[in-house]
């Protein structure tokens, strides 16, 4: 590594795209944000389709795409995130799910495909390591009632359906084979077998016996999503020759930062919600970059807001980001890259297939007129319009870190 | 042919893009353009990823893509167009190699790896139609210490590594082969072979000797680099339907024109250098306008003063560009087009991902706003950001020549 190269830090404020909405305006253009915009006038500026035009991406597959990794190529299915981001142990071949505590009647009928947004690590224990068939089961409860799960064992799949339905008042479903196959066929039979021993044993827990008297919904059976199979993929320092170190506190983003390559950094307060410890967070990706030449930083509670359909919030989200991490971050030596991993637009609540605006500044990079960070601002820039693939080559050749390709 | 065709120069002037540098500007937004002004106030502009965004081009990939190639596909090695350059004859399976005169001393450690940049014709003519086991070599003197080599035999492959180094100081490098296989260790073994043998016979040439009296550094050994293998590649005649001339200096571009079936000008004083004669281009140029559809015009030396950090000398050489080239070629009938192959920024010595300008004037174009002919007002043109693969496309297009999918 020559000293010539310089680093880079990329914050992702997920779920930060918008549409007009209150006055006309998005909630980026409504917030005060007057150290983004800063960054927008000393940089270049662009809209970027993280996956590609009108295309929605999911959060999993455009922060493969942020990263240079085509996502049609490299996405092995949500589960391996999650359960990566829960500090799980993966080997090639292992099928993991994305899970949550849900209350269910003994009809098997859903009361809350939540349990009340609360899960517990004893319950968690009471399942992890089962046997079904050859297969080992591993199981860990991140945060609130979400899970995730490992299956480790011969031929397994992750061709099976999601056993959370996402409907209320429903039953719960079965996990069916999404391919003819004895893989498949094999890897619903356990997961199937595996919810019905999770009701067995968790309905009964004293843990849920002291919930029930309280007055509170028992977290009595396990609900299986996002079937995904770990394939190592080669890293991030492998392909651009750069370390890489990941600033989040959603585990999703911290599965994605591990496999690539990323290492983890444990931020005291980052909750991956509203209440999130963003100087926490700009302290550490500050200390990273001594070490690290490029540092993901990650704020997920733009999409939940989002989500949420909260203007108000999301606008003061937006807010608190400007003044509390980017007015620490942005004036180092390091590049500085500001986008989003997609548009969750206030008006519809789920993610969009809008571009989302991104800037880069720092050293020799050719500076446009735009002077505000925004979604419209944005689309006079000098970066035109941009795919989430290309925003890696084009960080990694300013930091001196370049792919080249003849002579 | 129906005669509402029209035809087209395309300028490419080498490594033009560049970062913004002296009072912020870049070479081409300091130099005086009034003329490749005009060309963008009465055009279309946009940028230009010749390959791919952040992906740095070489000059030799560049111009494939330039020319609609996809150079991931056509890509045939950089000594198949140098030996094409040098007026070499080639044919299926041949395995050609870019070679530099060096200087070594009698234990082959590096003194000069240009032999102070001069070659000599007796020298290269001392090597040509050496054989070694089933394999004849020809070989030819470029430019100063440049040189083409060509071997013909069976089972020979490009798959092989450079023994030019580029490090001054080491030793002559071993050639390897780069994938496990008969014809890659054949190969190395004959390019071993024949560099031991160019030793041998130039280090005691009457050239050399009086080269030594005069106190100067024998050309005493010959350095290979950049195999290539010939293929057959469908010309632009028969791809685009018309007929297309080369109006270049430096060995390599003409080379590329040979490959994709251009008739190659010769012009007195293109020289490929600082020092080319500009306006004996554009008389070339012309002319050829008479008899071909498409004229490429390439300039070297913008590329080898941002290789040189000399920002001045690029800025006076886009000036004379726009004076002695772009004046003269501006006001025909024919299209015009004006881009580069790569940036090559004088910040940083080497060639870069930041993509280039691009404008094109004539008959029915959609006239932009543009009205400075650089990287940074192009970023507002009606072009937008397009990749290099589409400027023939859209060129051809425009001529008549078009590409219909569909009915």
């Amino acid at each position: 590594m020559s000293s010539e190269r310089g680093a880079a830090i990329l914050l992702v404020c997920d779920g930060l795209g918008d549409r007009p909405t209150v006055g006309g305006k998005t909630p980026l253009q409504a917030a005060d944000t007057p150290n983004m915009d800063a960054v927008s006038e000393e940089g270049i500026n662009g809209l970027m389709d993280v996956i590609s035009p009108g295309i929605v991406p999911g959060s999993d597959t455009a922060h493969l795409a942020l990263f240079g990794y085509d996502p049609y190529r490299y996405y092995p299915g949500r589960g391996v995130f999650e359960a990566l981001g829960a500090d799980m142990e993966l080997h090639q071949g292992d099928i993991a799910f994305r899970a949550n505590f849900a209350t269910v009647d003994d009809s098997m009928r859903i009361i809350d495909r939540r349990a009340g947004r609360r899960g517990s690590k004893e319950l968690a224990d009471a399942l992890d390591g089962l046997e079904i068939e050859d297969v080992r089961i591993s199981l860990r409860n991140t945060t609130e009632h979400r899970c995730a799960v490992v299956m480790r064992g011969d031929n397994l799949s992750r061709l099976v359906s999601d056993v959370d339905t996402h409907v209320e008042g429903g039953t719960v479903g079965k996990c069916r084979p999404l391919k003819e196959g004895e893989a498949e066929r094999k890897t619903a039979r356990i997961v199937n077998e595996f919810v019905r021993r999770s009701y067995e044993i968790l309905n009964k827990h004293p843990v849920n016996e002291e919930r029930r008297q309280r007055g509170e919904l028992p977290a009595n059976i396990l609900l299986l999503r996002g079937a995904g199979s770990y394939k190592e993929v080669p890293s991030l320092h492998a392909r651009f020759g750069f370390n890489a170190a990941c600033v989040a506190g959603a585990s999703l983003y911290k599965g994605v930062g591990k496999y690539l390559g990323m290492t983890l950094i444990t931020v005291e307060g980052a909750t991956g919600k509203g209440d999130t410890n963003l100087a926490n967070k700009a302290e550490a990706a500050l200390h990273a970059l001594k070490t690290y030449q490029l540092v993901f930083v990650h704020v997920k509670a733009t999409d939940s807001m989002g989500h949420d359909g909260n203007f108000q919030g999301k606008k003061e989200m937006v807010a608190r980001i400007d003044k509390e991490l980017v007015a620490r971050l942005k004036d180092t030596d390091a590049y500085i890259a500001i986008t989003a991993d997609h548009s969750t637009p206030v008006s519809i609540k789920r993610h969009s297939g809008d571009p989302v605006p991104v800037v880069m500044k720092g050293e020799g990079v050719r500076r446009d007129e735009v002077k505000r960070f925004d979604e419209l601002s944005a689309a006079s820039g000098g970066l035109c319009r941009i795919r989430g693939l290309d925003l890696i080559p084009i960080l990694a050749d300013l930091m001196g870190y370049y792919v080249m390709y003849g002579t």
